[in-house]
């Protein structure tokens, strides 16, 4: 079975651009000087058109599957590499031969293996980040603590604390795993503590095993910074073997255009979950961000598809929630999915509010 | 000094979107909550605001290099991070701190190494690609032959070539690096061969170590997939210490919609630069890419600018150049540029148009 991928663009009786994409993404030399049969079996083959209306139309194409020869950093160029310099080509749908996907572990954990890790049944994640950079290292520990009181389940580094000298990397992956170890104990709380890998390609690995080594429970992992291929070696490491955060920093522009590049479910939930995340960050509509009702929720669904051997993962609702909108999200997106709620927990006491989203998470999923 | 970063954002007389992209680029928890000094040192602070007329402003925020700590992750993630899902959001200038750019080695050869390297004087590197992708290892060796015997400086696997069955990794590397060495030999040329470094991220530095072990001249990188800062850390890699060509695919996202994202030559000239390229692929307006000429030309400018101890790195003009179009091309952008002819030069016999070429650059190039 080849790889079939679907692309929306601009309709134009001559096709050019169809003819554009199926040899700019394997051959990438002029078909007329293409030996006949590498026409036929390498390069891309048009399996169906359809107008839209709107002057747009889809088309379908078809790739050999020896082209990508299982490895994922070929794969996202066949997916997007030189087209991405095409103006107006949106991918709307990608399907992906079974050889392919039986050469990905994907997740490690997935919603199973994080539902029994965390010791959690029956309710959605509760996430959450610390924050605001600035902060001592020993501020964030004793943030951290109260948010292991209250029952936060997952409480990971702000995207943004990097090894800025407020709170140096390593000082802070030893300091604060520890006081959620404590607080833990104290208050025999199962939390996990996701510090970012947001660290210098030299010090990637290293740092997810000291992160690992000093009790950390999880990674907090930015592809459109590392790369996907990245986070998916990181998952598949057998020396790290944590759950992985997946942070969309930088990936908007991979969707942020309506005519052109990938339909966000394809980035934020089918590459993502290929790649090895176990929760995939991204902004929920009605928040600060700009995802439509529609958009969310294919992401969601696609998080939880069925894909071969591929666990799902959990579909991680950020961007300025609120405590109020938990019940309504839930009844949207269901149990299976993670809150991460930042700075709304701390407009007030970060303890009572820290309580009163784990209540109406709860009581949300009981009734 | 601080970080300078100027958007290009739509006018709102209330400057909302001004307070979101500082707080979300440094904080990320609402301003008023923030501790008073974290408000003033960590938070963006608005430098300048100029109104450009079409409904479009231009908002200048400095960041503490603090924020930073001389690390390429987090510069990325400060640079483009989180305002990636902003609508509308377009960064049309950066200016670095001394500090950040003394931290960085930038290209490791540069102009003027690649010019003492090759051997060049006075004219612009022709490189060109191996393909179509479907040829076999044999066959790309006696194209590559062919090649140096015309006079090529830089013989490059075509981004598409991986390690597909037609000519598998290891042995395309071993086998195109004793052939262009024996061409070398056999017609008294210095060309190099530049294989594709597009590899799962296990193997990715240990195969750069092989093609250099193996006699590979430069090195073929795709920073859209394997990500900038890991470009940087090969081009740090005193075990590697090769020229490193960096090639767009991906990177179109970036730069594709003219009010998301960032100025083309933020991220073909700055970025790669910092990022240590020697060589910057994209595709020259006229061709069968979208790029402008006025977009070229500030690529270009950009490469050669005066950025500390930065090296200047050439502008390799690719995407359907023709033989036609060299002088107009070296008229254009000067003698530091890369010629990057593919396709071309195969329609017809591969030695008269590579020949024919040279002949072409050399003319152009000494009158």
């Amino acid at each position: 079975m080849p790889f079939k991928i679907t692309y929306e663009i601009d309709s134009d009786p001559s096709d050019l651009l169809i003819d554009a994409i199926r040899t700019e993404q394997t051959v990438e030399f002029p078909l007329r000087l293409t030996p006949q049969w590498i026409q036929e079996k390498v390069v891309g083959q048009v399996l169906r058109i359809e107008e839209m209306g709107d002057r747009r139309k889809s088309v379908t194409i078809g790739y050999d599957d020896r082209l990508v020869g299982n490895e994922f950093p070929q794969f996202l160029n066949l997916l997007w590499g030189n087209i991405s310099l095409f103006p107006k080509v949106l991918i709307t749908k990608i399907n992906l031969p079974q050889s392919f996907l039986e050469s990905l572990n994907g997740p490690r954990f997935g919603v199973a293996g994080l539902r029994s890790g965390l010791g959690i049944e029956n309710r959605p994640f509760l996430m959450t980040a610390l924050k605001p950079m600035g902060l001592s290292t020993k501020e964030l520990a004793t943030m951290a603590k109260t948010l292991v009181q209250g029952g936060i389940d997952i409480i990971k580094d702000d995207h943004n604390l990097a090894n800025q000298p407020w709170a140096l990397w390593r000082e802070r992956v030893e300091v604060l795993s520890t006081a959620i170890a404590e607080a833990n104990h104290e208050f025999g709380r199962h939390a996990i503590y996701a510090p970012s890998l947001n660290r210098p390609t030299e010090e990637l690995f290293e740092s997810a095993r000291f992160a690992k080594e000093h009790g950390a429970g999880g990674l907090l992992v930015l592809p459109g910074i590392c790369g996907l291929d990245t986070m998916r070696a990181i998952a598949d490491d057998d020396s790290i073997s944590l759950p992985i955060v997946s942070h969309p920093a930088l990936l908007g522009s991979f969707v942020m255009n309506p005519t052109h590049g990938l339909r966000h479910h394809l980035l934020f939930a089918t590459l993502v979950r290929l790649a090895g995340a176990d929760f995939t960050i991204f902004p929920n509509h009605g928040g600060r961000f700009s995802f439509s009702k529609k958009e969310c929720a294919e992401i969601v669904d696609q998080c939880f598809s069925s894909m071969s051997t591929i666990s799902s993962i959990s579909p991680t609702l950020a961007g300025g929630m609120t405590l109020e909108r938990v019940p309504e999200i839930i009844k949207e997106f269901g149990r299976d999915i993670t809150l991460l709620i930042g700075g709304a927990l701390h407009d007030g006491d970060l303890l009572t509010n820290t309580d009163k989203l784990v209540e109406r998470v709860r009581f949300a999923s009981t009734n």
